[in-house]
């Protein structure tokens, strides 16, 4: 049995609530990951509330932990999580310990430094992210403003959060997540949420509903571990690990308003806590309304699909999406076109496997330029001769996609995925995921 | 919604492996508790690996984290739940936790001095936990050597350990656990491990195969959790609950086994870490194979079915009973007899409904004294007049057992099993469970 992916989560505890570490781990462990737990602080409850007591780790203490764990040789983990930490002397100690796990160990850093304009940090502690830090992080997951102090760039619009996700690139992270991006033009003028998604030189953005009530409290926790938990299992189609991240963000806030609503304690007004564990099934099996959108979109005017990925059954899903796009079958066999006779719009293009060329001029035949189309496929050699025909190739993945999972399945297993993924443009997993190209069309949802 | 029972959990923490509040946690939010954690160490491992190190909390950081607790209008949880605690003062600082607690709350006490002989807290630890502690706790569940020090007695049998619960039960709590129990008559010459549930002048003991390649580090922390969690969930069959808890905990530990193995790191020998989030299904809903047994065992001739417990699909069960005891089927319709007409060996006793003269005389047709006879039935009239015509009386629990967690439902919901409970000897909520009172009977396994 392949062992679990272990994760070394540093974040704050509390003994009553769902902040940091104590939003972050039982998810995680629900998807399957073992967990290790370091606590930089024990607070009765988070910050929010009237008392906050309670005992901070320093950063001595921190080194006494690692130095133990190091001893015992238990410091092989494939992730490090952080979040919140509150001093600089802590945030270097936290480094330290990056540099004793092992190299391929993913960094997955929260850069927990305020929200809405406002520092719950000691400012220094942007300097210590901005040049120590970010060099070693592999997703780095910042609200809007976090990224504003991390790049000293203001975001206005949602160029301005593309060109700050490349500067953050620039200094280190190759997967960046904008957690919140509050700008009109993405958020429909406050309707939505919206988050964006960088890496590969792509921009993504995800729209989700507002829902009244909050704000909550250790939403951000919850959205650095469901980014981790699902970029790991998805490694090869990162749009689909956001989605489902916010899939699980929007059932948990929903169950939460669902169930409580906000207290006077004291003379203070509390937010009601997260419903995690009542959110378990949303958790463990999160389902997709909302998806990504290429941002920019894509200007293409046809979608051929492979006949190795679409068959009779897809009819309907086809007839729908030549009301949004140009669709077209691509087959080597002289009889795939009575499959799809009854389909109006659709071409079916007979090409030998492998001819480009002969893909390339069938397309020019029904008056279309190559480069206007997204070609599907599941095939390295059907993706290859898309690419080589002038067309944007899209990889469909079928069946798991997480690293060193695979069963030893002739196909569908991980390292088919990176094969195709490595021959694709993008890469999908159902004809769903379509919408991220197609804003208009409805979508076929399971 | 009913809100989820809320557990305040008192334990170890530890960054890597599975003791204390992380065998505990994760599997009580698995089952739908709302776990509130004050960590009392912060240690790297547990104690069985070479470095230990971390931070402990003190008794008066306890202390702030209660009244912060306090102050924020949180402490109102149903359950208390406290593991090893390393210092006298610690321990009269979880008392007063308890004391700020509602009265209503269920103290479950794993007082943790020590195991096989050998102590793991100071002495004088003993003097608090008898003299202060015991008083106030609901359920209790010491191992062997625990419960010998805590009573001063030496427990070298069966007998032995039935003395010493009934000591326990003088001291305060009303249900006690031996989660160990090793001695030869009880294990089979140590084939297997055992239990003893005591509640109710009842004793009841839980047998399961020995697993080889132990002993494991937090197995008895996840027993007490999944006690608590168990007895809460089957209150009205607390034999059950044992075998809930037993089931899982066989389950953890076989998986445990098959995945790893004991290391080697230093010079220390480190048994592997509880497999836990592999476990996740066998946690959620562990499959009974090992049923308690009531010790000593009753000496009954006949099990009496009415009715309205048992129809047509019930023949096989019954045609299985019938090879370990007598078995009758009791009715007020005169044309039962023929729904079982093809079990050679079974009886039908028409008694009109409410008629104990009449129970006790039909058993006595059949050569039956109906003191041999446990009456098996699903209403409180058919218990009153079984127990009136001198059966002992046995409800059988349908539906959901857990308080709290009715949902209006006309029968089968926590209250109706309630009623019933009270008008029995014992509970059932399967014919397999009569495994309990007949030894030899191999049951009916879902």
């Amino acid at each position: 049995m392949a062992s679990l992916p272990r994760v070394l989560s540093v974040q704050s505890h509390v003994v009553h609530g769902y902040v940091g570490n104590r939003a972050a781990v039982f998810p995680l462990q629900l998807l399957g990951f073992e967990v290790d737990v370091i606590n930089s602080v024990q607070f009765c409850c988070h910050t929010g509330y009237p008392s906050f007591a309670g005992q901070r780790l320093s950063g001595d203490d921190l080194e006494t932990l690692i130095k133990g764990m190091s001893t015992n040789q238990v410091l092989n983990h494939s992730f490090l999580l952080t979040g919140y930490i509150g001093t600089a002397s802590f945030l270097r100690e936290v480094l330290k310990l990056r540099q004793m796990l092992p190299a391929s160990c993913c960094y997955v850093c929260d850069p927990v430094l305020g929200d809405n304009g406002h520092m719950y940090v000691p400012e220094d502690l942007v300097a210590v992210y901005r040049t120590d830090v970010l060099q070693h992080v592999s997703v780095l997951t910042p609200n809007q403003f976090e990224a504003e102090l991390l790049t000293q760039m203001s975001i206005t619009g949602i160029d301005d959060a593309a060109a700050a996700c490349d500067k953050l690139h620039q200094m280190g992270p190759k997967i960046v997540v904008l957690t919140t991006l509050d700008v009109p033009e993405a958020t429909r003028e406050g309707q939505d949420v919206a988050m964006m998604l960088s890496f590969s030189g792509r921009k993504w953005m995800l729209r989700l509903p507002r829902v009244e009530g909050g704000p909550f409290t250790g939403t951000g926790d919850l959205t650095a571990a469901m980014i981790l938990a699902w970029t790991q299992r998805k490694p090869h189609e990162l749009p689909l690990a956001l989605e489902m991240a916010g899939a699980v963000l929007q059932a948990v806030i929903k169950k939460t308003m669902a169930s409580s609503a906000a207290q006077m304690i004291g003379d203070k007004r509390v937010p009601p806590e997260l419903r995690l564990i009542e959110s378990k099934v949303a958790i463990e099996s999160p389902s997709i309304r909302f998806r990504c959108q290429l941002t920019p979109p894509l200007n293409f005017a046809c979608l051929a699909f492979h006949d190795a990925v679409v068959d009779g059954n897809c009819k309907g899903i086809l007839q729908s999406l030549s009301a949004a796009a140009r669709v077209c079958v691509v087959s080597d066999k002289a009889d795939t076109s009575k499959d799809f006779s009854t389909l109006e719009k659709l071409s079916v293009l007979c090409v030998k496997s492998g001819d480009s060329q002969a893909f390339a001029t069938s397309l020019s035949s029904i008056g279309i330029s190559p480069r206007e189309v997204l070609a599907v496929g599941a095939t390295c050699d059907f993706l290859a001769t898309a690419a080589a025909a002038g067309c944007c190739p899209v990889a469909m993945l079928v069946g798991d996609d997480s690293e060193g999972q695979s069963n030893g399945n002739p196909s569908g297993g991980a390292r088919d995925h990176q094969s195709l993924s490595a021959k694709a443009e993008f890469t999908i997993s159902s004809f769903d995921s379509l919408r991220r190209f197609l804003p208009a069309w409805s979508g076929c949802p399971e």
